[in-house]
Order: C-alpha cells, then structure tokens, then sequence
C-alpha cells in the first residue's frame, strides 16, 4: 500500500483525503521548522494545496484542520469534542443532562437524518402497518438512507435487517430487548430475512473473560433474542466465534474490509491508542461484515448487492460510518440505518445502563416482587418532594423514568398521554405511576420468561445453524 | 485492558516489561520537564526502579533503553540496526555484501541458536539417517528449542511440521523449494504429520490483488508444492481464507493471539505504521496460530498442546518470535524452528530472489533451452577476467552463484568439493563450472514439471480437504 503522490487521490474516502491533507500540512511545517531547501517546501506545499483542493471536490466542504468530514465525525477524541457535549461511542455514553443525551445535536454530529413525520407516514404507506410506537414516540429517531430502502422495496426490491448484540454477560436487561423488538416488527411489516451477529469475539477481546465463556454467554444470550419471537424460518442468528469457521464468505468480507481501513482511521473513529491489542484494532471489520449479503452465501444464494438495513442504538453507528465509508470502495452497497435512542438506566437518563448493576434496569429474570422493589427503591422520579408540592406544580416527566420506561413498553397510545397529562398537572402522584410501571413490567418479563422457558438447545442450534432461509433471491 | 499499576506484572512477557519500563522511563522525564511537585516525581521513580526490577528478574538482563529484550530484537526499525548491519524482515532482505546476509551476525541479533555439528549429530542418532545436505551443508544454520524436540521425540512424544508460503503469483522458483524439500526430508524421516500454510489472505492485503487471484495462486502453487512429493496422508495444505471459513480452531486460536499482542508490539517487530491497514496489522496472528495443534482439531483429535516444529528462511523469525512471546500466556507450548539462509538470485546474493523477474532465477516452469541461457547469461560468476587469469589466481566460490546453486541442488558431497577445489584452483572455468549447474538444473525441473503433470484437481483437493491424518494422537 505504497503511497504514490497523485495518481489514486479519486479513488479515496472522503476520510481518507482528510488524513492526507493533515499530513502533508504536517510536512509542510517540520520542513519550514527544519529549516528544508526552498524547492523542497515549494513541492511540498504545492502538493499540500493540490490536496485540499481534491478534498473540496470530494465533500464540497473547505478543509479545516482538526475537523474530519460531516459524514465521519470523530466522537471519541477528547480533542474534537466540545465541552458541553454528550460522550457517546460503543463503549461510553455519557451526558450531563437529566434528559438524557441531546439526540438533535447527535443527528448534527454524526451527519445521519432525523426521522420525521413525512418518512413515517411513507414506512406506514408502504407497509399498510400502523408505525410500530418506538417510531410514533420518537425511539427510533435517526437514519442513514431509509428513503432509499423504501424506494427499492417499493420497486419489488428486496432487502435484510441486520442487528447484533455483545454478549458481556448471560444476564439481559429489558433495555436489550428494544433494538429486537424493533427488528422483529420491521422483518413482520417488510418480510424480509434477518441475520444477528453476537460478537463473542469481541466480549473477549475487551473484556477479562475466557473464548468458552463468551461463547456460552452468546448461546445464552441467543435464548433471550430468540423469545423475542422471531421467526425459525427468517432468522439466522450467529456467534462470530462459531461462523467464522463455518462461512466461506464471511472471512473474505472481512479482510476486504481490513484491506480499506486504517490505523489511523480506527484511531480516529474507535479512539485507539498503540496500547490496544491488534484484535480490537482489527474487530471493526468483523462488525462491518454482516453489512454485505455475501457474508451468508447460505441465504442469499451467493448473491452479493442485496441492500441492508442495520436497526441498532446510535452508540454502534461508528461501526456503520466506517462501513458505509468502505463499501463503494469494495464494490458493495453502503448499509442504511435506524438508530434508536439509549435505554435509561432506573437511576436516570444520564447514562446507558450497566449489566453488571442488577438495581440499574430490570432484568429479564427479576421475579414479580424483584420489579416492584426496584422500581419502588430505585426508579428516578420527576415528583415533587411533598405531596402537597406535587398537588400544586405537578411532575416533570421529562426526567422520571418510570415514565420514560413506560414510554418504551406501555403500547397504548392513550393511555399514556392520560398519564403525562395526570402526572404533570399533579393529579397523578409518583407512587401511582410507579404502580402503572410495575403493573406493565411485571407481565411483560414474566411473558418473556414464559417463551424463553420454550426455547431449547435445540431450537438454539436450529437459529444458530447456517441454512436457507424461506426467501427467494 | 486498562493497566492497572503492579498487580499484573508477573504475567507480562519481556516486551511488554521492556515497554512498561520505557513508558514509565518517559512520564518520570515528563514530569521532571514538567516540575511536577516531588511527591509525584517520587512515586513516578519508585515505581520505574519496581518496573526494572521486574524486568531483570524476568530476562535475566539489566534494562537498557532502546535495547529490547534478547529473545526479541527489533529487526524492523531504522533507530536499533546499526548502519553496517543487513535488513531482514518479512519483506526485505538486504546485504551489501555478495556473499550474502551475515549469518552469524543475525543468530547474534535474532537470539536464535546456531545447528552445530553435536546437534546434527544428534539429529542423526535420532534418526537413524544421514543428516539433509541442506544440513550438513548449514543451509539450514540456526534453530530454537530443536534440542527440545528431540528430547521429546526420543521419548516417544509426538510433535508435528509447520511450513508456509505467501502465493503471490504462479510462478515459484527453485529457490521456493528449499524449505518443502527440507521439510519433505523431516517428515520422512521423523514421520509425522505436516500441515501447509498458504497465506493468500496476506498476499490479498499487501499486493495490488484481488481475493480469487490471490487464491488461484494459492491453488496453482499449491500443486507445485505437492510435486515435492509429500505423502498425502500425513500432509494438510490450507488457504487462510478457505480454512478460516471452515475449522472451528483456526479463528479462536488467531483472536487468543490477537488479544496478546499490541499494535506497539507489531510495530516494533514488524514495522508497520498508523498508515498501513488494519488486515496487515492484525495478520500476524493468523501466521501465528497454526503454531498451535488446536487450530488443527481435525488432525489431532482436538488434543492441545502437540509440539510444533517450524522450518523457514530465516527472514520469516519476526512471526514466530511473537508466537513463542505469546504461546505461553495463552497456555500453548512455543513453536520450535528451523532457520534457513535465504536463496541467492542469478545476479548475486546482495539480495533475495523476486518471483516478478523471470531472469533473477530459475523457474519451475523453464524449459531446458530457457535454464541453460539464463545460467549462461545471467549467473554472476566468481571467476577471473580472463582464462589465464582464471588459470592462474582461481575462482571465488564464496560469490559465484552458479557454485551456490549447486550447494543447494548437487546432493554428492565428493563431486560438490571436487568442483570447489577445481574452480578454486583455477583448474575449472567458469563456462564448465556453468555447464555443471545446467546439468543439475535440467533434470531437476524437468522431473519436477513431470510430476507436477501428476497432480490433479482432485489430487489437490484431497490434500487441501480438512481431514483425519494418518497418526494417532
């Protein structure tokens, strides 16, 4: 991968050019620091402007030093972030803000598109479905080109839904299931296949645990995304530690990929540093993978430009930009995206919630009594310190998560906007809204343990096997 | 993989001690730049005189900055090779010398251990057959722990044979069969099993190539690599990116190395860079892994900890000495080697041969017509300026190539020192001491393109199919 001076500048990312315009700049200046031959300068510097000028045809945007294209924003660099903004990446979500992270500004940052009215009432038309409530309520608020999968559906085209999780732990929290509810009901309204990678790989690469326990955690894991209730026939759900030794296309994908990326773009998306191992540096690629149909021979008949559609929280897009980044480049079909908003923890909106904190969400095992007593003991509330005080001002529904978690489960439009309303003017105090969460929780878990308790190892090994699934491509 | 202070010590190799040290080494010289109060200084110092404590007791050796550990010499980086010393790496051999590369000199360097006549005896002894010429000619020059394998192999332990080869192109050499020849040799004579790397996946990344050519090449190669004649049933050739696809062990074996080895480790034993791709940088774990019989379940009945004998040109050390670094922290047994000297090209041994220009060897698809020009033409000669020159001073067999080549492919030890003695005295010519080497080469690939005739599609999808070899484990 010698650089040669000019002649493959067409052929870059916009990313790409970025880095070469900083690095010429950088040569530009320890030349004139180190005192350089005229010449020397000049050539430099007349290469410098030669590349700020390809940069400007490429993304119509002037360079500016420390600042990398709209499209690929650098989020986890202490140096690029302002001040007052949310932290939010893979691996860190953080905000100052009792709201939670402030997601328009988000939509800014990452360069994606707000989910609006218009797009809605277009997934509605095109689908003849009712808009499932994460899209009416603003859950899944963010997209990378949805309005062209919906443009190619229209025309008969078809596409696949793509989601994933990390199995860090067996245990999975009602805030897990968000992005597979979701999915579930887009592969209902759209029919079409779905893969889900569980990145075992990378639970052990970053995490101090053994290769046999992060697999056992994906097959556990496997059992909660299962009781969801997807579809044996449509579904293909996999362990990176297991398919990668079954799949004659997804390692090519892979090191395609690997072939596109840089340090120094890894660095600059993921925030790694020299220290990192060479696993996590190279992991991304294996999360970009599952973007291109000819990951799963198996499925789409060797077919490769199927398009994909990935639904996940808007901490994994780093992974998506970078694959979106590279597809053209190895011929294939940049990936759209839903993002949703992050699942609050019991404590407040300020951060995502812990799986190794059992009070910070409710858990897919918590018993009955479990979910009262934490949402008693620890669910934040937006009332008033005094009864009377509440009576008169009323609750903040804004910042109580009892409210935000019904937002996310209760399913009756209504009913819900009784509530705020109730809440807010006073009416209704915490305790009683805390009763509601409780009263919708409880039967949800204990409906999930009841269809977890259905699935078998062998219903696991039916998912977890590469296979056909009942579509023609 | 936050470092926390000295909990974990004890379970870093002598790199990772080495570059604790020269960090610590750095922030005790920031801080002092920087006036830090003393207490900050102090504890800074306190823990660098820990840090080099730990170093010592762990290599036995004082620190010395810039200097790494012995076993692990940075042989990529222009700041640790002294200026008359030859560059060895995966993908440059350099000497300004036409005898070659110093040999001795790289043993020193590398840490490895010359194969001196007690080992070659012992080798003999164990054997029952006479030592290689490849051997006793030190061709093969420098080993690790091969005293190791033998005393296990004299009690009757068993350990198996891992060699390789980056297929980038169709044509190979003669200088390519050095190591199968040697190979072939060990197997047979240790009889064990044999598995065979072809890493197109590495050629894929670095050269300017496509996957399916990059395959085909590992194909094409591999039936010129089955016409050395090794026994199908002790022998597995594989393609990374067919196997990876299709064993289970493979890429759990390559992620537990990729999770033991930092970029700031690749860099300094490989050299790469931020500006090389993420596939370069994380691919030494998958030359690294079949190091490990577990990446093999097929052949050795799953069991883990068969000991592993690598031979290799020397210039492929950099990739096992990060092996034998990590083997033990992922509770694998070191990997033993085989080091051979590298193949002169035509035109002098200042450098390694390259398979892009058809005149700087001999290729296995030349017709007799094409060997005796090029040796005719292109052979760099140790001989005189003119006959009675020659006739009275003698020639230089330490640089002429034609005698080189005849020490690699003439196996008759009395006939090879009888030509020595000639050419030295001036008795023979240049032109007859040619005309002995195109008599050796002929035969030679024309017997190799025979039995290269022999091999089939089918034949080298046998050897290519994972499967049971013949040997119990």
């Amino acid at each position: 991968m010698a650089d040669s001076p000019n002649c493959d500048l067409t052929s870059l990312s916009p990313l790409q050019l970025f880095e070469r315009v900083t690095e010429q700049g950088e040569k530009v200046r320890a030349l004139k620091a180190g005192k350089a031959p005229k010449d020397e300068i000049d050539v430099a510097v007349r290469r410098l402007l030669s590349l700020k000028l390809s940069y400007k045809t490429t993304t119509g945007q002037d360079y500016q030093a420390g600042l990398p294209p709209k499209d690929l924003v650098l989020i986890n660099n202490g140096t690029t972030k302002e001040e007052d903004e949310d932290l939010v990446d893979p691996w860190n979500v953080q905000t100052s803000n009792a709201k939670g992270v402030d997601y328009d500004k988000l939509i800014v940052r990452f360069g994606s598109s707000k989910i609006d009215t218009d797009l809605i009432n277009r997934i509605e038309r095109a689908t003849g479905q009712k808009p499932h409530h994460f899209l009416r309520r603003g859950i899944f608020f963010s997209h990378r080109d949805m309005d062209q999968v919906l443009d190619a559906y229209e025309n008969k085209k078809p596409f696949y839904l793509y989601t994933g999780r990390g199995p860090s732990s067996q245990a999975m929290h009602v805030g897990h299931l968000i992005p597979f509810m979701f999915t579930k009901w887009l592969q209902e309204v759209f029919d079409v296949p779905l893969v889900i990678q569980l990145t075992d790989d990378e639970k052990y690469l970053w995490k101090d645990m053994t290769i046999e326990k992060a697999y056992e955690y994906a097959r556990e894991n496997a059992k909660d995304i299962i009781a969801c209730g997807f579809d044996i026939n449509k579904t293909f759900i996999f362990s990176d530690l297991d398919y990668l030794g079954t799949s004659a296309g997804f390692y090519k994908n892979i090191v395609k990929v690997q072939k596109h990326v840089t340090f120094n773009q890894v660095k600059g998306i993921f925030g790694f540093t020299d220290s990192d191992c060479i696993g996590k540096i190279s992991f991304p690629a294996i999360q970009a993978a599952p973007s291109f149909s000819s990951s799963f021979p198996q499925i789409f008949n060797g077919k490769e430009n199927i398009q994909c559609l990935i639904p996940c929280a808007i901490d994994q897009d780093p992974y998506f930009r970078m694959t979106r980044d590279v597809a053209p480049r190895i011929g294939q079909p940049k990936p759209a995206l839903l993002h949703s908003v992050f699942f609050p923890a019991l404590q407040g909106a300020q951060t995502k919630m812990s799986a190794s904190d059992p009070n910070s969400s409710i858990f897919l095992t918590d018993t009955p009594k479990q979910i009262k007593t934490k949402i008693n003991k620890h669910a934040f509330s937006g009332g008033r310190d005094t009864i009377e005080e509440h009576r008169k001002y009323g609750g903040n529904c804004d910042v109580d998560v009892s409210f935000m978690y019904l937002t996310f489960f209760l399913e009756d439009d209504d009913r819900l906007e009784q509530l705020k309303q109730a809440y807010t003017s006073g009416e209704l105090l915490t305790g009683e809204l805390k009763k509601v969460l409780i009263e919708t929780m409880q039967p949800l878990v204990a409906a999930h343990q009841e269809r977890r308790k259905q699935v078998t190892d062998e219903i696991v090994k039916q998912f977890m096997t590469p296979r056909k699934l009942a579509f023609e491509f």
